[in-house]
C-alpha cells in the first residue's frame, strides 16, 4: 500500500435523485465520519458491514456554525473487507448535487481529502482487491453502452478473463522452465524435450494472444456503441432522418439548407446495441462562418463511425450524392458507406429508376422517405444487421486497446522464440523472447506494473470511483 | 399501509459513476433478492442494517441462462426501521446505466414491479415516516440549486417547519377549545373569555400563515435559482455576454445576426445562489422561419424571469434599445429590467454620453464590453446583490406554491372568525371558521389528506424517490 490518507468523493452520478452516495475511504475515516455524523453510537465502535443512520453536519468555515446538511445512512466497511481494502464509510444522503456537495466539504473540512479520479480504484488494485483487467471491466461496466458490453464486462471483472490469462502465463511458463532446465544439463547434450513440441506450445499461445488481441474491434463497438454518421449535402434531409430514426423531435427541421448547425449525436439501441447517430453539418464549399466550423468537426466524427449514410436527395436525381459517396469511401475506408435515396416519396414527374451504378457496392439500394417514415424500419433493420455481425467474437473479455497493444507484443516475442527455434538458436535466447512475452502478459493483468502503466490507466476514470 | 407488493427502481441519477444504488421494498422483498443475489448466506436470515457482499445474478427469459450481472453490495433494512417503513434491501452496483438497468430487470423477473413516480416517499409518508412538508422538503433538498436552499429544505426534512406547524395547530386548537366550551355554558350567560383576546390569538396565527405564505417567492429562488433573461436587438452581444458571465465558449458567436437559435440557458453560482442565464433569440420582427419559433419560446421564458437584461449595442446610440426597455417593463412587470451597454470599448467617433432618461429607473448604468470582459465583475455583482435580497425571507422552511395557497386559505379563515368575532356572531360560527383553518393546516402536513392531495404531490417525483 503506498498511500492511504482518508479520501472522500461523490461516488454516484452527479443530478437529482433519491439517492446519492459519498465514500470515504483510507486511515482515520472513521475519526473523521465520527466529526460529521451523530447516531446513535460513533461509527468508530461500529461492526464491518453494518448501517446506521443519523444526521450529518457541517461546520461553517467562517462563522463556526453548524448546519445539518441532511439525513444519512452510513454504512461502515472495515479494511481489508472493503471496495479499496482500506477502512471506508459510504454515506447515502438524497441525491441532490447541492447536499451531496456539501457533505463532501463537511468531510473535508474534518480532515478527508478530495479523491483524484479513478483513486478508490487505483487502492483496490494496489490492495490486490482487483487486477488491471478487472480494473478495466469496472470502467467498462460503467460506461457500458449496450447489454452484451456490459454481461462480458461483468464477467471480465469477476475474473474469467484473469483465470484464462493465469493459464496462458502458465503454459509461457512451463515452456520456459524446460528450455532452462534443458540448458543446465547442455554439457551433457541431453534433448529433454522435443523441438516440434516447443513450437507446438509457442504457437498454441501466441495464437491465443493473436485471437483475444483480433476481438479488440469487435469490444469497442460493445463498449462505445456503432457509430453511424449521417451525411449529405444540404436539404437531403438528414436531421429529418435522425428525428424518424429517434422517433421525436431533437434537431430544428427548417427548409433553409444549412440549419443544422455545430453537429447532433443521439444515440438509439438496436438488437440490445448502443447505435450512436451522428448528423453532421451539410457537406458543401461554403463561406458561411459556422457552417464551415461544423465541417471540421464533421470530418474528425467521421473517422470514428462504423457506417456512415451517405442521406441522397433522390429528388435532384439518383446519383446526385455518387461524388460525396465516392470521396467518403477513400477518405473513411473503415466505415461501410450507404448510400440511402430520401424522399421517395415526393412527387417525382421526371422520375426513371436506372440500375445500379459499379460504384454502387450495396445488394439493394435503401429508399425511404423520412417525413412520412416510410422505409425507415428496414434501414434501421439494415444497421441492427451490420452492427451484431461486427461483434460476434467477443465473449468474456472486453479487449482494449492497451490490452490488445501488450497481447500483439507478447505474440511478437513469441514469433521471435520460434524464430529462435527454427534457427537452431540456443535454448537461453528462446527464453529471454518468452520471458519478454511473459512480461508483457503480466503488464496486462498488473502482475508487472510501473506508475506510468497506473497513471494512464486511473487517469481515465472519474472522481468518485 | 395501503400497498405494500415489492417495488424496485434506480434510486441514484443516471449516469456513469463508481456507484449506483437499486431499491427495492415491500412484501417478500428478502425472497426476490435471494432470487437474485448470491453472497455467502442469503438475505432472509441477515440482520437488519447489515451490509452483504456477493454476485447478482439474472435469467434469461427466453434461453433460460443465467447471466452474472455484476459484483454488488446488498444492504438490508427491515421493517419499520427503513426509509418506507417497509423490509427493504438496497443493492449498491457500478455506476453503469446498462448494469443498473439490467438488476432492476432482474428484480422485477424475480417477482418485484417497477415503482412509481416518488412511490417509495410516499410509504414513508403513509407509514409515518415523513409528513408532508418532510416529503416535499426531500424534493427540495434533491433539487436544490443553491446551498441555501438545501440548508433549508434539510431543516424542514428534519421537522423545523412541521414543529411550527404543530404549534399554530395548537394555538388554533385552543381558541376553538375555549369556544366550544363556553357554548356548553351559554345557557347560564357566562363569558369565559375576553372577545379581544380571543381577537388577538386569531389574528396572531393569521400573521403567522400570512407571513409563511410570504416567503414563497423568495423560497421560489432558492428552490429553482435566481432567473436572468439576456435579451436585445440582433447582434447586441447576448451570446457574447452569456460566454463572458460563463467564462467558457457555450453559444455560437458570429457576426451574423440572429445566430442564437432556440435558446440557452445556463448555470452560475454567484454568492452561493444559483443563477439561471437564459439567452433568448434576438427580439425583432423576423420573416426567418427559425427566429420566430425561437421568438414565442423567448415570451414563455420570460414571464419567469426574475431579472430581464436589455443588452444595448452602444456603438448604436445610447436609447437605441429604449422602445425594447419599454415594452419588455410593461411586459413582463414581475422582472426587474435592467439596461446594460455592451461594446463600451468600441471605437465610438461620435459617442457623447447623455444624461440617463426618465425611463432608465437604474441609480447607475451598467456599462459593459462582453468581448474584453470589462465591466462584467460589476454586473455579476449587481444580479449578486439583487438576487440575494429577495431571498432574505426564508428560514427553515421552503413554502411552495401548495404549501402557500393552503396557508392564505387558513388566513381567510382565520380572517373570517374575527369578522364573526366583530359581528358578535355566536361562538359556534367562530369556531366552524377555526376548524377550516385547522383543516388546511392539517393538509400542509398531511395529517388530513386524500388521494388527490398525494397524487399531486408524487406525481411531481421522479421513478426511484
Amino acid at each position: 500500500m503506498l498511500t492511504s490518507d482518508a479520501i472522500c468523493a461523490l461516488a454516484t452520478p452527479p443530478g437529482a435523485a433519491g439517492l446519492a452516495v459519498v465514500r470515504l475511504s483510507g486511515d482515520g475515516c472513521l475519526q473523521i465520519a465520527d466529526a460529521c455524523f451523530r447516531g446513535r453510537s460513533a461509527l468508530q465502535h461500529a461492526a464491518s458491514h453494518t448501517a446506521h443512520y443519523g444526521k450529518l453536519y457541517k461546520v461553517g468555515e467562517i462563522d463556526g456554525t453548524v448546519q445539518m446538511l441532511d439525513t444519512v445512512v452510513a454504512t461502515v466497511f472495515r479494511a481489508p473487507h472493503s471496495y479499496t481494502g482500506e477502512d471506508v464509510v459510504e454515506f447515502g444522503c438524497h441525491g441532490g448535487m447541492i447536499v451531496s456537495q456539501e457533505i463532501v466539504e463537511a468531510l473535508i473540512q474534518a480532515g478527508a481529502r478530495p479523491a483524484e479520479p479513478g483513486e478508490f480504484t487505483k487502492r483496490a488494485f494496489l490492495n490486490n482487491k482487483l487486477d488491471l483487467t478487472q480494473v478495466e471491466a469496472v470502467g467498462d461496466l460503467i460506461h457500458a453502452v449496450s447489454v452484451q458490453g456490459s454481461h462480458a464486462a461483468a464477467r471480465q471483472l469477476t475474473g474469467g478473463f484473469t483465470a484464462r490469462l493465469a493459464e496462458l502465463r502458465e503454459r509461457v511458463l512451463r515452456i520456459c522452465g524446460l528450455l532452462e532446465l534443458e540448458l543446465d544439463f547442455s554439457q551433457e547434450d541431453l534433448e529433454l524435450i522435443d523441438r516440434a513440441e516447443i513450437l507446438q506450445h509457442i504457437e498454441t499461445a501466441r495464437m491465443f494472444c493473436e485471437e483475444l488481441a483480433a476481438s479488440h474491434r469487435s469490444a469497442e463497438i460493445l463498449r462505445s456503441g456503432y457509430t453511424v454518421g449521417i451525411v449529405g449535402y444540404p436539404n437531403a434531409g438528414k436531421s429529418s432522418l435522425l428525428n424518424a430514426l429517434l422517433q421525436r423531435k431533437r434537431a430544428i427541421v427548417s427548409d433553409i439548407p444549412g440549419t443544422t448547425r455545430d453537429y447532433i449525436e443521439e444515440r438509439i439501441v438496436l438488437g440490445g446495441l448502443a447505435v450512436k447517430l451522428v448528423d453532421t453539418a451539410g457537406f458543401r464549399s461554403s463561406q458561411d462562418v459556422i457552417e464551415v466550423e461544423g465541417m471540421s468537426l464533421a470530418e474528425s466524427l467521421l473517422e470514428q463511425c462504423n457506417m456512415i449514410i451517405v442521406l441522397n436527395d433522390i429528388t435532384l436525381g439518383e446519383h446526385h450524392s455518387a461524388p460525396l459517396l465516392h470521396k467518403l469511401r477513400s477518405a473513411f475506408p473503415q466505415a461501410e458507406c450507404v448510400l440511402v435515396h430520401n424522399k421517395i416519396d415526393a412527387h417525382l414527374p421526371e422520375y426513371s429508376p436506372s440500375p445500379p451504378s459499379s460504384q454502387d457496392h450495396q445488394a439493394s439500394t435503401l429508399r425511404i422517405s423520412a417525413v412520412s417514415g416510410t422505409g425507415i424500419e428496414e434501414l434501421k433493420d439494415y444497421i441492427r444487421r451490420q452492427a451484431s455481425s461486427d461483434t460476434a467474437l467477443v465473449s468474456d473479455a472486453l479487449i482494449n486497446a492497451r490490452q490488445a497493444a501488450l497481447l500483439r507484443q507478447a505474440s511478437a516475442s513469441m514469433q521471435a522464440a520460434m524464430d529462435a527455434v527454427w534457427a537452431n538458436a540456443s535454448n537461453e535466447f528462446i527464453a529471454l523472447d518468452l520471458r519478454e512475452a511473459l512480461k508483457r502478459i503480466g503488464e496486462i493483468t498488473g502482475a508487472v506494473w510501473n506508475e506510468d502503466i497506473l497513471n494512464s490507466i486511473f487517469s481515465k476514470f472519474c472522481i468518485g470511483k
